[in-house]
């Protein structure tokens, strides 16, 4: 009953896939709309959520040697114009604070006072590499102090004009590392070792297929030398970009000047990298393992795991299953299970079911007077969205088993789905009928220029995702011009 | 020798207290002044400090049943311009975002596009019970869904004109909670819940002595029925408030709209409690247990809490003391000790000593060739400036002993200093000298004027820290009017 009232709000998948993801945002108590144009609330149950992949990451990269740190919100308008390639890249979506005080109004109210006009505007960032570079010049002096390994967990401004909820919005959270070092080999190998610290987050704790990268230089971060990035794909069919790592060569240790002293008492300039992963993941996790109940979770990032309901008439059933859920928390708990035990009384246990389906809870165990008689109860998998009777002697061992099982299982899902949505194609006609049907990832030939690229996608929506890591030598010929290629790459449409 | 070298740019407390704070600030490598106006960069020392401050309160915050989620860093004005004593508060102070865009322009190279101007203005948050209040109109609507108990970790901007690296900043990072509850009593044992928190948290984990009060209206947040504080003695005798918890009423209720239906089916407006603790947190901790010699961690708040330092002349001696000390290392690291182990070999055991005194580490254990020989090992206590020998073999017992005895005598140390330097005064002429030479908190008659408070100020530049909460009913007469008053209050010059 209260299982028909909550899914009757759910848009269907195949119905309409971008008013089903809003619905699950809004539904499973993630995120909602602000008031303010383009900002979101993330609420409880999404930022708990960020908070999981926050603590897994962070704590990647402080084994692998990073420190983390925090710069100002404000960058100079001068700073930002310093690397030429970069302002081009981001003035179009510039939040810019230009006073520093209000003052009350008789006729409006209150309204900004024109006395505290800024000398010179602040850009509320988009990124922090001017900020960060700018500092750099200060701790740089000789090769001892590299490398330097530095991120920050902040709120960047990048002004939209059509958001969607962790997809795209004016403000979002996420991690920027900003790192420097003596040797254009060394900061590329920094980079890599990102990009697989990212894939390690998506993949083995997020459970989503990735595949690894380089972008074009249309698809490059403005002002990096060369962007590696982890693709992942959709059940819509899109793509969705869900980190990247930037070389950016010594272009903005020239825009700022940082030089050091090399062990041959030599001066160069610093070789620099950054990358970054946003809330936008959570936008990936939803896309990828939702299905039309709500949310699908993986277990790592499940900031619950668990969740108990109890199912009774009488006071005295109500006394037994609670002391049996009790004792079951308890040992869960000690082993490290986060669990919940549901013992709201104003709702009913249907209700609660399809509540934490929305919330994506991987395992559910009911247990209710019958299962009592019978020493069993029922687990729910969220993943397989199925139900085991179970001995309760077994519970324990069961949900140890379990989760691991559930873990693997959304991978390989994930990966099976990556696969079959990936093709090879060499005719253009083909091409633009799977592009158009949203069908996935095209495998094809491109003869490396911008020119066919911008083309492509004027024609068709899809841009380059991707020249894979792994791509081998192949020798063909460009889909579109024709001309030759050596590899193939990866095109979709893309979120 | 490097000793030396270190030491002599540290400012002796005594010659100049600002000067001396800014000193180790700088060189313990916590924080240094931005390119941006009045905004500090907060480096990977620093912020490991705040880190830990972070995950002590967040758990805490947790395990009293609070979530954090995350709301817009823009709040439009209208919204701020709701509550009329909140903006009047703010209004002074606020970044005004009023464009969106940046162009390219040919003769200053890139200037704020004109035709990107917002409709209203954005106040980058000074402080978010506009915007959070706005969000809990949808949020609640019955008896239900109260209390309502959300925390937000974010940074806020308040414009500053004179600043101080942690003490005052335009942007800080805090944690914001805001809740909302269905009676009066629960918002203001709420309240007082967080002041709790916030003491064990400035007590126990910083070890910082603490009074906990209420603000007189003068002092009270721009928008709040009352402010709760707990307030921290520095070591030049000025206070610095180190936490506030403010019971809102229903003023925020009122005017964001937000009422309830209560289980008698009547509607009523929401009561709100907020409170917050900041980076400000670091200037209190420098500055309650700072030395001459530079930072004094507290255990429970210490980054690192054992430094290993080897000295050695041979490579023999190099091979035999890493491997005492790595082992040492293990077993410390799995009893849950943060140590660090400085390898260095471009610094000498005299640079890497005052390197790890500056930066307060608790403990220093020195080993030489003299100690391999003697199995013995030299530790160093920072907080009392005191070395010992200590056998090899009980080296980790001593450690694991030792720890505590450090933050409980910091914490002595600080409460003693609070009660040595607070004094009943009931004469204005003591008082002004008092005030004048700094030396404390004056506990002291009031009249309970916000006329008499002012004139004080002007006079003495002291201010009403708090109303103790512990202050005892006493018949008296105010100390500058003569009128009767019921109990003392504290007077100090403050931060």
């Amino acid at each position: 009953m209260g299982k028909n009232r909550k899914s009757k709000f759910i848009t269907p998948r195949s119905e309409n896939y971008s008013e089903w993801y809003n619905s699950i945002v809004k539904m499973s108590g993630m995120a909602e709309d602000s008031a303010v144009r383009g900002c979101m609330v993330i609420k409880p149950y999404g930022y708990s959520i960020w908070e999981k992949i926050q603590s897994s990451l962070d704590q990647m990269l402080k084994d692998s040697g990073h420190s983390n740190a925090y710069f100002p919100l404000f960058v100079p308008k001068s700073f930002f114009a310093k690397e030429a390639q970069h302002v081009k890249g981001f003035a179009k979506e510039c939040a810019v604070v230009t006073h520093y005080r209000l003052k009350e109004d008789s006729k409006r109210g209150v309204g900004v006072d024109p006395a505290a006009k800024l000398t010179e505007e602040l850009i509320v960032r988009p990124t922090s590499e001017t900020v960060i570079w700018r500092s750099y010049k200060n701790w740089i002096q000789s090769y001892r102090d590299l490398p330097l390994l530095i991120n920050q967990w902040a709120n960047v401004v990048r002004w939209e004009m059509r958001t969607r909820p962790f997809l795209r919005t004016s403000e979002f959270l996420w991690q920027e590392g900003h790192t420097a070092h003596a040797t254009k080999q060394e900061a590329i190998d920094e980079t890599l070792k990102i990009l697989k610290i990212y894939n390690t987050l998506v993949e083995d704790v997020m459970g989503i297929a990735t595949i690894q990268g380089i972008k074009t230089e249309t698809e490059r971060f403005a002002g990096a030398e060369e962007t590696y990035c982890i693709e992942t794909l959709m059940q819509d069919g899109k793509a969705l970009q869900a980190g990247t790592s930037h070389f950016l060569g010594q272009n903005f240790a020239r825009a700022f000047d940082v030089q050091f002293a090399t062990k041959d008492e030599g001066l160069e300039y610093v070789w620099g990298t950054s990358w970054g992963v946003s809330t936008r993941l959570i936008g990936a996790l939803i896309m990828s393992h939702g299905d039309d109940k709500g949310l699908v979770l993986p277990p790592n990032l499940a900031p619950i795991q668990v969740v108990f309901v109890p199912i009774y008439k009488s006071e005295e059933e109500k006394q037994a299953i609670q002391s049996r859920i009790e004792e079951w928390m308890q040992v869960a708990k000690q082993l490290g299970i986060a669990c919940h035990f549901d013992q709201r009384t104003t709702q009913s246990p249907g209700f609660k079911f399809s509540e934490w389906e929305m919330k994506g809870v991987p395992i559910r165990i009911a247990l209710g007077a019958r299962d009592l008689e019978n020493q069993t109860a029922e687990v729910y998998r969220r993943d397989t969205d199925t139900k085991e009777i179970i001995s309760q002697d077994l519970i324990i061992e069961h949900i140890q088993k379990t989760l691991p099982i559930i873990q693997e299982n959304m991978y390989q899902k994930s990966t099976s789905f990556l696969q079959w949505h990936t093709r090879r194609i060499d005719d253009y006609s083909e091409f633009q009928k799977y592009i158009a049907n949203s069908s996935g990832l095209a495998s094809c030939h491109w003869d490396g220029t911008a020119e066919t690229e911008i083309k492509i996608k004027e024609d068709t929506k899809a841009t380059i995702r991707c020249i894979p890591l792994d791509a081998a030598e192949e020798e063909g010929k460009c889909i579109f011009s024709g001309k030759p290629s050596k590899r193939r790459v990866l095109f979709a449409k893309a979120y």
